[in-house]
């Protein structure tokens, strides 16, 4: 319940769960070699973006700075890694982003809509779970770290439902993102047994 | 024959024709427009490879620095789009890539060393081509730009030198860039029709 009241990403259906946290908190060293691979996809998926749709300068300008801020992350994360003695590696991905990815239609412009949606929608799950891992990492250090990344994945978040508010109408995106929002939290919904950002 | 002389990656097999810079100084736009992508394909080559390579931390360092730079790249000439009224979109790519990624080796370790050693020919070839656009565009200030990326054009052919020459033996490095710039030469023997920094 008091996770509930802390949850400050309105677009989030539900919040995170004491067993994620339980889960993370046991396995900081799996979620840190996980955050790095989820920074590299994140801006994977902007370059991605910025390529399909090119001829959109609002979007491919404010999607460059995006992808050049995860870069900054996926550094960092990389940093603290090395730090931790913990080797840099491949990791199973956990099923949320296959299923997310699997609700966007084929079909411009659903296509661009549903994708910028779930990259808010991912943006803003991982804000919340880096707070909930900035308040309850037991490593003060990385605690801070975690929080000081909070910021940039609530404006990420913003970043990509402007983006849909530029090139659709408020109604489409409210009502879409109410659909994808709804997919999201279900998906999360029962916890993965691998230890994830994720999970 | 005077270009040859100014040719500095002794990488290439051979340099660029005269043909290739007529046509290139005759379709400026559509040259800046082809920059656009390349560096936006020179940063997903680099996020790509750090993917697929997730374990080989220096890699990993050294790609994630060349993807940012790419990306700063990218800004920096859609900067010079804006200001020259072109619209950003889509543009067809010239044989060069496709043509160039066909010779990679399935297998690895030869995969990891062909995508270097490619990689390392596209930037060579890139650190040329703009060097004649520095010398040859008679837009003083568009050639003073082209000339401000040259060096960083190197040094990423650098980089992906080092790395090859960093996992595998020298001798097997240099028998097959000498095997694969011959192959990048000849893309580049015939002209393509479209203008592009790789026709």
């Amino acid at each position: 319940m008091m996770l509930s009241q802390k949850t400050k990403i309105n677009i989030l259906k539900s919040p995170t769960k004491e067993d994620w946290i339980e889960q993370a908190i046991n396995n900081l060293d799996t979620i840190l070699l996980d955050h790095s691979h989820c920074e590299r996809k994140a801006a994977s998926v902007a370059l991605n973006l910025m390529f399909r749709y090119s001829s959109n300068a609002m979007l491919v300008r404010k999607l460059t700075a995006i992808t050049k801020e995860e870069l900054e992350h996926f550094e960092q994360v990389n940093q603290w890694l090395y730090k931790k003695n913990i080797p840099l590696g491949p990791l199973s991905s956990p099923p949320y982003g296959a299923k997310l990815k699997s609700t966007i239609r084929t079909k411009e412009p659903q296509r661009l809509l549903d994708s910028l949606l779930i990259a808010a929608l991912i943006e803003g799950r991982s804000h919340e779970r880096l707070g909930l891992l900035g308040t309850h990492c037991p490593d003060q250090e990385l605690a801070k770290f975690y929080r000081s990344l909070m910021a940039s994945e609530a404006r990420h978040y913003g970043i990509y439902w402007v983006l849909a508010d530029t090139y659709f109408e408020r109604e489409i995106v409210q009502k879409r993102l109410e659909e994808l929002s709804i997919i999201e939290s279900e998906i999360l919904a029962t916890l993965h047994p691998e230890p994830r950002i994720h999970s």
